[in-house]
């Protein structure tokens, strides 16, 4: 047993998670390291941070997942360092894995393109801990406003931004004028949140720009529906507790005071990748060869939003949960073969189209060719983040969820915890600009 | 509108959240106050806690409770003082409440019995924040055994306590043995959850003192049967980080390696009762009159788990939600009486009974004489539990996990999050013992 090539996997999300399944059936033992307890179903990750969802409906344990799978060890730790002559990964426990193959698959983290003092005043969206603390920041706001003590404060409170017109930040800017208009409706006596403003800041021309630009266009029209200002061929020049800088370009900047600025404009490779030691592209990914290995390192593989990879027209494979996916598929049946001796095949992405959530029955969907928009986009894209949910009991829950939150505008999550000590959080906050 | 009087409520607990609805129709005006922006169903906390719910599975925003009574304003804020002559509460962030009336139920907390250091070792369970911290220690106890480097530190990783007999102490064992016997088998390679000792320790001569003699040996048993090393007649004389130190009282001390120690011990009331100037008892909580308004000072109500109030024949009103719903509608018919000229009437408790889950089936019913233990025992629970949590969703809610849990073992909830970064974990957690 002993005998049987070790194959260390860093990263339990899409990438590493698809390959660890694939090679159930491979004569190999699996070592699953992450930093964290669980998978986690990213797409919906911003139902959580708008209070829609629990953490643990989206979350599952990667032990639990993978309880059945008898060649599998799943280790909590965090990789410190990688050591790719000695064939060793070190934890920061102090242990050391060797390994036979190696994938590194720990995925992307939010970036602020140099700006990382915007961290504090623009949170971005990637984990948990992320998710709950906008939902905090954004139920916090509407009780701020309404213990003002002045009109230009509540005012303040009552002025979000979203900086970024990616899906994210559509999906966050529609769900968050949602809240505003209908959530919230009656339960404040001094303020309306209904006056709320939600603005999307793009600094492109168009927000979803993955899309063909018509859809862009409903996308927009859907989202100023909702009750969403799209502001787009302006860039964010500046943060700070107080508001932003908006900078058209041609000279003219526009200060706005708010409280709340989001951030779901940037995404960086995760850091792991500067542990290999090859030159990496501008984002912080890891180019690989066709197979998915390290050019020179044919047992060091590299998958999901962690690698850079072309596509036969040049275009990059794009950093989403099925080309994720399909990458760890990839490495599995890559892996399975230099096993029964034979060549690993080239990978190559299969596109099957996009989609992008906005808000109440809105969305848009792109089949290669079959674009659709509105309440059927709406619909096709439930249906798919729903059946591919892992775990039966969460596909349940979430269904239940929705089908509650649709009927009744309620958002069953509007609890501030962690920090959500009203002194704490004053503390926090800081006060009037001066 | 002005001229009608100010009703400040400070504590949305059970008290103080009954005592606003019993107000909905008088005329006056309501200000809650709270520091959470939610009313918490206390009695299933220890779900969040061992993994078997969500924060928001038993938690509602206020707001959300109130929305329709209109003449109640919902207010975020920690209180920071209170000027019983001038009829002032004053608020961490520097508002000023003046009230005509006030009701202060701001419940109790957990007290380690004047060993306050102890809380970092041995953490308590009254907040979402409590809950959750129990769940990630309870949850990353198992991952440290997995990755033990010795049998003695696996061993300590796999020791768990709970101190203290009462109901939370007896729930909060009862489940953590069903999670190391049943929720995590076959989910760990190199340690058995099910060899794991959950104990419970108590310092009187039975568990569940509250109820009688019978029912305290039925729990005890039905303990044991779940997997729980009940110890009784024994203090807990230190807590460290690696184990903690019993007293037998004749002498004998006994050392027990325990990485995960839960406190389950003492209640206290809220420091809030110092402010009102007045003597309080060993507890902290502040003596009423029969009509829980404060001796000399009619305008000053007090109620839940804050008030000290006697019964007729002379024992205490116990601090449990069903009492303190009595005293907030109480309150509220008092304040009515007066308002209407007529004297507020004196309180009176009525006991329904006694009722104490344990685990998987297992639970104690005392109503009045009838006495209930097992499977019966454990559906009243479940009904009369699922039946007062507040709000239709969560109700659902409730009762879906639950079904789905019974029947499958699983704890949809066992997501490690805030700090649960494996590296600030990991400095959290001290090395080996010397």
């Amino acid at each position: 047993m002993q005998a049987q090539p070790h194959v260390v996997i860093v990263g339990g999300g899409f990438a590493g998670l698809w390959a660890t399944r694939g090679l159930a059936r491979a004569p190999v033992r699996i070592t699953l390291v992450d930093r964290r307890n669980h998978h986690l179903f990213q797409p919906l990750l911003y139902q959580v941070a708008t209070a829609g969802m629990s953490a643990p409906d989206i979350a599952a344990p990667l032990r639990h997942i993978l309880r059945r799978q008898a060649n599998v060890e799943v280790r909590l730790g965090e990789v410190t360092g990688i050591d790719t002559d000695a064939r060793r990964v070190r934890l920061a426990d102090g242990v050391a894995l060797d390994y036979d193959i190696l994938l590194l698959a720990s995925g992307a983290t939010h970036s602020y393109f140099g700006h990382d003092d915007w961290a504090a005043d623009a949170p971005g969206l990637k984990t948990l801990e992320d998710a709950l603390a906008i939902r905090r920041r954004v139920l916090l706001a509407f009780e701020r406003a309404e213990a003002a003590a002045t009109p230009a404060e509540r005012a303040a409170w009552l002025e979000f931004a979203v900086v970024g017109g990616g899906p994210t930040g559509v999906e966050l800017a529609g769900t968050l004028a949602e809240i505003a208009r209908h959530t919230l409706r009656r339960e404040f006596r001094r303020i309306d949140p209904a006056q709320a403003r939600v603005r999307l800041v793009e600094a492109g021309p168009r927000v979803l720009a993955s899309f063909p630009d018509s859809l862009s266009a409903k996308a927009a029209a859907q989202l100023q529906r909702l009750g969403v200002d799209v502001v787009t061929g302006k860039a964010v020049a500046g943060i700070d507790p107080h508001g932003y800088t908006l900078d058209a370009g041609d000279g003219r900047t526009e200060r706005v005071q708010a409280r709340t600025v989001l951030w779901a404009a940037g995404v960086a490779a995760s850091p792991l990748g500067a542990l290999l030691g090859v030159e990496r592209d501008r984002a912080g990914r890891v180019p690989v060869a066709d197979d998915l290995s390290l050019p020179g390192r044919p047992e060091v593989f590299v998958a999901g939003d962690l690698a850079s990879v072309r596509q036969p027209d040049g275009r990059p494979v794009p950093g989403v949960a099925p080309a994720a996916k399909q990458m760890g598929r990839h490495v599995a049946a890559a892996i399975r073969a230099r096993l029964a001796g034979r060549t690993a095949p080239a990978f190559r992405y299969r596109d099957f189209g996009n989609l992008a959530t906005i808000g109440r029955m809105a969305a848009v969907v792109d089949l290669r060719g079959l674009k659709l928009s509105g309440l059927l986009a709406w619909w096709f894209w439930l249906v798919a983040h729903v059946f591919f949910l892992i775990g039966f009991r969460n596909r349940l829950a979430v269904l239940t969820n929705w089908a509650w939150a649709y009927w009744t505008y309620q958002r069953h999550a509007r609890v501030i915890f962690g920090g959500s000590d009203a002194q704490k959080e004053t503390a926090r906050f800081p006060g009037p600009p001066p």
